[in-house]
């Protein structure tokens, strides 16, 4: 199992999750701060194989919710995340054995970590959808038949709301309008499951894969192998596919808060005088790449957007006019590719009049 | 102590409601049709005296919280009513032995009667404000050192969102926002209390005042009195002061939804050639009302718009050019009008840029 001891381990974890944010799910850069001084006081998180969890055990997910600026803005306090804990327990009516992140994507790799650190419970290798999402219900928890609520959010003053609804479209209602209520940065625990649910319904290995992609770009970088071959050699595995989708500039990019969500499009031309247009659209993460008009990448399948010389993987609200990237598609968990996972997490729920292809059908052909 | 037992003694409650209700409130209509066909299956509701709630009785408030239009589309149904008790008493722990209104004025003076009806359990004969407020924080249980929360929000559909604030401003903000993701009608259950508690900060005697305000517009109009000199008779008492702020006909109203409240204004002129201008701002309530200009009555002390010969009370959204209608201005209860009192229901809460002065103080120099 993968061990997390030192400022390196947690870099590695980071920069993984946020490849697999797909330009959302946050900066993790709070979580990290917050592990690190941990670590310096001897307490270390504890990860587990998602096989491990005992059928019976109480897992729950950990998560900040709210508009990513404003949380960074608000480093967690051991005081709230031990205090989220204990009103679980009160609301479950039981302790709660094990924590699991409800996105790996982004931010919220890192809040079961540093709860594991301070608490003494092991985190879960694995998550709830192998990538970031928008909205509460796009979670393979969910997707599978275990529901986000009941639930509960915590703020730093105190204030808690109990949710539980009679499906998880509401629950992302109540969630989002609570969050906004309460100044957009709050705490949430939610997805209570058995072990044996948990088994059946999580994205396996994800925190692992965070830490391996991670370490991937940086031992490339210090070992001055090409970042991109070694990168993609790590990602075709296990059935997996990854490719390059593009190679250049980007030459503009669009940006607007609209309905609580970041909107938005980067637009790409090459190096050389080449006449291609790259687009990638963006609503809170990348959703659909197009070279020259024609999908190459979309939902729930992985965009994401690299410096193409340290391989360093930007998120949205981070990128620029005249940043020079490359740009990789990668096939998303199988469990977000059933019928099931793309009735809830295809193209059509972010607003996308388009059919979903995977990612080998649009550019192996 | 008040009988509840025919269409017309409920119909007096609600007519009293209106005029309490200050142009705001919401329509009791909703709640009337409920309770009389609980009247005519043999449930009556039942109301005792303030001060016969023992000390060590628990007593909540139950509402219904959103937009009055949207309520008046939605019926309470009893399973609903009965599950926010069932659901309450699982929060605090413990039987509920009483109901109280949170505000006497429009739709919520029903709900808790409906409750009583169906449950057998009692409803005290008192409130939180003696009129209609547009926010959970202004009201004497809050003002007295009573908070909303914990409380619970149940809908229709069995979603349930149990709130717990560190004050009343982000309970109201909370609540607010909740209500709107679940569609803007919502059954409540806040403001948890002991007897000695409620005995100590409700405003007493509410149930009755409305009764017999309606019975007294009533009995005018069906004995052909004169019902603005019985109304004013019945108002004048026990140190309560109430006047004819105006008398002639709307000349213009203009409304406006803005931040989830209502504002408007309503102009008014005299029935004879006299050039005076007459005019009432609205904030879900009436909220000042100016003669030429200056003051004459302004919150918390209440300014009701009457047909001026059925003596009919108005809510604001009903308000229409050509109306001929009567304003009374009539002074608030008197713990709205202690300094703690003005501090949170004063005219500055409303965005009014001037000092309270009384109506005595207004239209008696």
């Amino acid at each position: 199992m993968i061990k997390i001891d030192n400022a390196t381990d947690i870099k590695d974890i980071a920069r993984g999750a946020v490849l697999l944010g797909t330009g959302g799910g946050g900066d993790p850069y709070v979580g990290e701060l917050f592990l690190q001084a941990q670590l310096k006081k001897g307490n270390a998180p504890r990860v587990v194989r998602l096989e491990d969890a005992p059928d019976d055990a109480l897992v729950i997910t950990i998560a900040g919710i709210g508009s990513p600026s404003v949380m960074l803005e608000h480093l967690a306090s051991e005081k709230t995340l031990l205090e989220i804990l204990r009103r679980a327990e009160r609301l479950y009516g039981r302790p709660v054995d094990m924590l699991i992140s409800c996105e790996i994507g982004g931010v919220n790799s890192m809040f079961p970590l540093a709860l594991s650190a301070i608490s003494g419970l092991p985190v879960l290798d694995g998550d709830g959808v192998g990538r970031a999402i928008p909205r509460t219900e796009m979670s393979t928890f969910s997707i599978y038949g275990c529901p986000a609520t009941p639930g509960l959010i915590l703020d730093e003053s105190g204030n808690s709301v109990v949710i539980e609804t009679v499906n998880d479209l509401d629950a992302e209602k109540v969630v989002r309008a609570v969050t906004s209520a309460l100044g957009a940065s709050v705490f949430g625990a939610f997805y209570p499951m058995t072990g044996a649910e948990v088994k059946r319904v999580a994205v396996n290995g994800t925190l692992t894969k965070s830490q391996e992609i991670g370490r991937c770009i940086r031992e490339a970088r210090e070992g001055s192998l090409d970042v991109f071959d070694t990168l993609l050699g790590h990602l075709n595995q296990d059935g997996r596919f990854a490719t390059i989708l593009f190679d250049g500039k980007i030459v503009d990019v669009t940006h607007e808060t609209r309905g609580g969500w970041h909107w938005g499009r980067a637009t790409l031309k090459p190096l050389s005088d080449a006449d291609d247009v790259f687009t990638v659209d963006i609503q809170n993460e990348f959703t659909v790449a197009r070279r020259n008009g024609e999908t190459v990448t979309i939902v729930p399948d992985l965009i994401t957007i690299l410096d193409r010389e340290s391989g360093e993987p930007i998120t949205a609200e981070r990128l620029a006019y005249g940043q020079r990237v490359k740009v990789i598609g990668y096939s998303a968990d199988p469990l977000l590719r059933t019928p099931e996972g793309l009735c809830v997490i295809g193209p059509r729920n972010f607003g996308i009049d388009e059919d979903y292809r995977s990612i080998e059908e649009l550019t192996k052909s």
